[in-house]
């Protein structure tokens, strides 16, 4: 289902995947919201925003305290795929190449398992982190899930469903509902190595350029990919409007390329130890799933 | 409506409301989402598990930080209130005297709503608290809230309607349901106030019993009440195994009664410095919404 990311990475997301299992380790394994909660966490997945926390880290130097907010980012960020899938949102019967978690495990546990995750998310980094730090990232996260992030622009995209919207309206939900968290994760990761405002300032910039061309590499591929490569169903947006149906493929393509650009460009105060973030970068443009 | 708390909490409640209208001070008022969000929060209500953190706050010397924790669970808690409403769960159609978060909102922004308290709640306590204060009740709130707790017990109510409970299963949903946030209200009073652990433990067993004692309450409001009293639908847990349905009105009213002895008891330590606490038990057992 989800291609992997380049083999360099798979040493951060084979542990980012035990971290996760450790987070939702099951004492009570027939509990039905665990059960839902481990279905959506610990599905196979590329673990991008984990992966931006370790490598934002590493490129401040200090990838020691990273993993804490690693796994808080993928929580708050499968919270909201439960959400998104649910009937009263996009009603979307696939997810990374399964059954949604409403689909699995019932309306009402999917919820209270989308309820569960956020709540991990911060519970989490209050008990594994130093109480500054778990303090500051909780701010970080709080604010990119809070109303001018992930929620606001979930309510835009729904609301906005079946009605004529422009560029920038779509930029703004894209913004808020996938840039607003990546650049989270990049703060979080740079803030947990002890990193400089300058540092944090330029990967803010990159994380939030990615986030766009992720997104828009999305669209891309509701149009272009197959169930088989993205493990969700495609052309699900036909009611909607995205990036393709504003600039077409090839636009659509040619501005995720320039959004990347511009998300190396960002990169350079670091020099070449901000290669695996170019990597990154170059990965999320040619990605088919 | 909800009838007032005795007139000696109305200084508490009225700062705890003001509070409250802070954390959801309206720059973008015309946001779906957090229209959604200052409609429960804000709707009238007895703020008992505020009032519960300031008076466990104030029994052991020191109210001056009780409040971020009382906006915190009122946020929490208001949360939860949206989605034991949903049409997947309860499908309650009142709430407080009005039409339910979903049914004035629609689903999907209620949902979000949900969520978005619930991120408020935890933002807020790192906004407002020093580090350690707000780690330390965020690993209570969170606690209360994951698999031991609310979301535990929702799950299992949801899942028990029309299926025959024993005794003991009714007795650990509302433990969970009501419970364990009534106690994570009292510890996190007793924490901003830097009590000893035996005041902790002391006002942990009070909440406790309290909180299952409100739940029974409840379940008998949903029999003898009318909605003019209760703001909600009455009658409405017919098809559930209540704690009314167990031992009948007159013993459910005795087992309310009883614990709410054993909760004062709980508070002997405190001697008369706990009188507030006292008159929030009898209050309790005796409350008419």
């Amino acid at each position: 289902m989800s291609a992997p990311l380049p083999a360099s990475f798979a040493d951060a997301q084979r542990a980012i995947g035990l971290a996760l299992e450790q987070a939702l380790a099951a004492p009570a394994a027939t509990d039905p919201v665990l059960a839902a909660m481990r279905y959506t966490l610990l599905a196979p997945s590329k673990r991008v925003r984990a992966v931006l926390v370790h490598l934002a880290a590493d490129v401040c130097g200090d990838r020691s305290r990273a993993m804490p907010a690693a796994v808080s980012v993928e929580c708050i960020h499968a919270s909201s795929l439960i959400l998104d899938d649910l009937p009263s949102m996009d009603n979307a019967p696939l997810r990374r190449g399964r059954p949604s978690a409403h689909i699995a495990h019932g309306e009402a546990v999917a919820i209270l398992a989308a309820f569960g995750l956020l709540n991990l998310g911060y519970g989490h980094l209050a008990a594994a982190y130093p109480a500054p730090l778990a303090a500051r990232v909780t701010t970080l996260y709080a604010d990119a899930v809070g109303l001018d992030g992930l929620i606001a622009g979930q309510a835009e995209d729904v609301l906005a469903t079946d009605a004529v919207i422009d560029f920038d309206t779509l930029e703004r939900i894209h913004r808020r509902k996938t840039g607003v968290l990546f650049s989270a994760a990049a703060q979080a990761g740079a803030v947990s190595a002890g990193a400089s405002d300058a540092a944090i300032a330029s990967l803010t910039s990159y994380a939030k350029n990615l986030g766009l061309a992720f997104q828009i590499v999305d669209d891309l591929l509701d149009v272009v990919g197959t169930v088989a490569e993205t493990g969700k169903a495609v052309r699900a947006d036909a009611r909607k409007t995205t990036f393709v149906s504003f600039s077409g493929v090839d636009g659509a393509r040619e501005l995720a390329t320039e959004l990347c650009a511009t998300a190396e460009r960002a990169l350079e105060p670091f020099g070449r130890r901000a290669d695996p973030l170019r990597e990154l970068a170059r990965y999320v443009t040619g990605r088919r799933s």
